[in-house]
């Protein structure tokens, strides 16, 4: 379903070529000082126009129309629109003709039986995100200034050597194609336990939020997959003073689902785009026979470098919710 | 919480040393034939005894307590009993004292302000899972017999080869070590169509409950962070014939968060088990100062084989629940 | 919370005197055909101009920004928008300090510690029942022709015969004030077997809808609170035929939580408007002592005429979730 | 679904003839006091015995199988068993032949294609509202000493005043027949604020559980549905000083769906047992006409006695729910 959240509640809707994209957030304690603003860094680190992202441009300007009041949240829903000014008219019948290969343009036919709005990819468009973008800032001001957020693309197309990301996208723009990369977001401050058993795990939380984001197709906390070529003597993290800081922190800082007051640091790996304009051999539902299909347009080489800012969003929100559900018990 | 599932939800109770752990699975449509012979198999995927598990062995007979009559199930909630036969009474004071590394035992202590129950790990112990397992076989008889499991252990320790898997584990155990592993589960016959845009995607569902499982620490699908390494071209599935099957499977069956008819590939990466006899160097919040851990009695060298069917089921019911919703919208 | 329903879930936001008012509704099933005329009717039986209601006017033009596609909803949220154009700046002060009596002026101020939306009711206001309304037409839909809705003013000011309800109201008016009523809805061909035990029967699902309405203070099916009075042979439904018909319908169409087949009968208690021009004795917290309070603008002398719609919305909105969810068991 | 609450959460299961029933209740705040001591009082209110009550006795001896730790709760999910010992082996056949008038054995046959549990009304017997009255004392533990609940019968067969109740109980049963009443619940001592706008209103979580509990027809708060006889003037609760205490409390202690801090008070209509021990003519689904029933055993003459607890138990979730919901918005 398109909500997310027990108590900071965050609903999405909207379609990429349609009117708006919104979000509205539910639980937003009131009081909280916010501004339309205060949206405008984490929305300039989504958008696009840097080296390896789509030359779409929008202005994306956040409409804030309702659960503010004279400058501060009123604990009613808080609700965001953008509207969406760059939709060009076209001919999408070719998408259903012949389906992107790994899109959702069939499986979003199949399972709507043809009624769904292909533009753009409609309703599985990565300009969602926009919402859960706008939730995140909202949702680290809940949290407060001694939570820190610190997110950064840890790889890209293999490489691991941030001074070296450009010539790896560059490389694949010039061969018309696309590359992948992994967003590393790491937190401090969020303090000891947060996280509610059994199935409300903080990692729960933030990877099912995380897999919601078009493209991620893994998800790790701390050492990660590392973890399965490790000895329990390795990977152990061992607490070295009164407040529970670990010598390691290979658990990235969670046990048991709970936070353990250590940092949390959380992967994401981002696949590469799969709109590049290489011709591509899929199949074409008309013709009954794989055809060579070419994608138009410029698109994101590395969408990575947008997601950043969306899987921090991811973090701030899971985060938000445990932190008041967690008040709530004491 | 401990709730878990929009149509088939799971609810799980109990402590490691309580009277009993237990699920009560709602939403379960009537007239499906079950009886408690039908976990008996799972139960033992799940049971120890193996090499590189824990010796501490327990009947786990499943008990039937509601939502079957005349074996079949009446479409009530549907409620399994495990008795908690094999506790031993025992001096948990170390547990608050000297919390073991890598265990839930200090957040679940700081969390609950000392009232949680330490024995065994309480509500954090794996010994919860007996209830995940058994909604998985009845999430299986849910999904029925065109929707085949195929559940390995894919790495321990570092190494793929399962003929080596025994000495891995063997080498672990002589130095009173654990090792970690990677699990892999393989749905086929899901069909497409199952996932709920935006935030209950296929992939978020099945890693929410993933991440509930203790020691799970990654999880990914399909290429998972290998797409991290790639090229578009490398990695985008083309569709080759009028069903939608492709070439390739990185995308691991789903796109968009909706499955597409390929096969469903999930791996899901397990730590070492924590709990280890060799000694480890941690705090003494009683001393107020590092000092050597010794922990007792005997746990499983590789809780990563146990776990597999503890994926399973987490799979298994996560699809379930996807399967009833999609099936409300037809 | 600011959503309801399992499958069919109704999200809704806004403020009396803000932007815009909205409603986004999940799980409305792909490829029903739909246009904003199609919320005009009920619309304009919610809208003020009949003699007893408000004399504000809004021409409450519908938005539908996401959701739907060449005319046929798409299976992602329907989101429909209702700006706010008759809103006048003004001073909200008084409220705060002489809350309007049986108004949720001051619990909204104690809730929010003072940061609510004052204006017009803030989000508090039955200006949110727009949204009700609109997901009401939606679920009329998604029931099908086959349902048919019947609702009524069944008493006003203590008056059931409606040929001398536009006295009563008139009598109240020549008085500055308002005046209660109740209205019924009654709904065929819903069939058998909607609702889900235990908590989700229809009639809690309905309730709980109805209860969210402002100013319904009863809700009552069947019989409803003639049944404290009778005795078991009166009160009985017999069964008279195999479709499962009864004799008489004191149950409302209602056992045991689930529909019986026959019709559905709930009636909700209204109250009178409680903005009235006649002053009133009530506390002022800045004086700190009891004064007359004399509301100005004009205001609807009976809001049940109006709430009629929300009502039959709020039923229809109950029923459309609780019959997906039955769908999805078969 | 079986369950209730957003963070004090209710799940029951069990058939009335079935091994057990049974609640788990997560959500529960840590540390708190506990023992099976504690439930006696309440199960005693709920048990049969008294005049108007049914025969069968069951010592209803609640189990706590988990949650509870050293007599306190753990902050882990707490679960309530009460074995069901009193069950007859009988036919039941013929519930399914001739389903007794306004009761659930139909409904419960048609919905779940006749796998339901008919014995003793399975899922829907009114054995399951043990659940209920278990964490109605868990959930005013809870909300703590200073939150006191009253209630009472206020009304049998029509009649209001208490010292003719027996007469009125005892006519009924020498007529074979039963007999309906009203159920008052006053609740003082629960604040300013509790309630969540918009769909979460006081009252709808109140009506919500109450129309849950069998035999419910009707719910109301303050003056209820006589404020669809008055005018304004005469309904609004002034304001008479700066704790918010009003001259009257027709609201009910409610306004805009939140507590205003006047004693909240709610009434439920419970109707007259179905089963009677008179013949009635209903239905024979074998014969294929209506024919005499004579419904054996002996019943509960008036189950508004039994139910008073079970009201109040309802109201008590509903509060400790939102009231810890509001708790994590300061």
């Amino acid at each position: 379903m398109n909500s997310f959240g027990s108590i900071f509640r965050v609903t999405i809707w909207g379609e990429s070529h349609g009117e708006c994209v919104g979000v509205s957030i539910d639980g937003v304690p009131a009081g909280i000082a916010l501004s339309v603003e205060d949206f405008a860094e984490d929305l300039a680190r989504r958008a696009s126009g840097r080296r390896g992202t789509t030359p779409r441009r929008e202005p994306d300007q956040p409409q804030i129309v309702s659960g503010v009041y004279e400058g501060r949240t009123t604990g009613a829903p808080l609700t965001v629109l953008f509207e969406n000014t760059n939709t060009r008219s076209g001919d999408y019948s070719n998408l259903v003709r012949q389906p992107r290969p790994s899109h959702a343009d069939r499986v979003a036919q199949c399972k709507f039986a043809g009624a769904n709005d292909p533009r753009g990819g409609g309703h599985f468009s990565g300009r969602l995100t926009l919402g859960l973008v706008a939730a995140g800032v909202v949702a680290k001001r809940v949290l407060g200034g001694d939570v820190a957020f610190a997110t950064r693309i840890a790889e890209i197309g293999g490489c691991t050597d941030e001074s070296h990301f450009d010539e790896v996208i560059d490389a694949a723009m010039r061969d018309c194609d696309s590359v992948g990369g992994v967003v590393e977001c790491r937190v401090e401050g969020a303090g000891v336990g947060l996280g509610e058993p059994f199935f409300d795990s903080i990692e729960s939380k933030i990877a099912h939020l995380l897999f919601s984001v078009p493209a991620v197709k893994g998800v790790e906390f701390g050492a990660g997959f590392e973890v399965a070529r490790r000895r329990g003597s390795e990977n152990n993290d061992l607490i070295i003073n009164a407040e529970g800081a670990t010598a390691t922190n290979n658990d990235g800082g969670v046990n048991g689902g709970i936070t353990n007051g250590n940092p949390i640091v959380v992967r994401a790996a981002v696949k590469p785009t799969p709109s590049i304009s290489r011709p591509q051999m899929t199949y074409d539902f008309e013709r009954g026979e794989v055809a060579e299909l070419q994608i138009k347009g410029r698109h994101d080489a590395c969408i990575a470098l947008r997601a950043a800012v969306v899987v921090e969003a991811a973090v701030a929100i899971a985060l938000a919710d445990l932190w008041l559900c967690n008040r709530s018990r004491h």
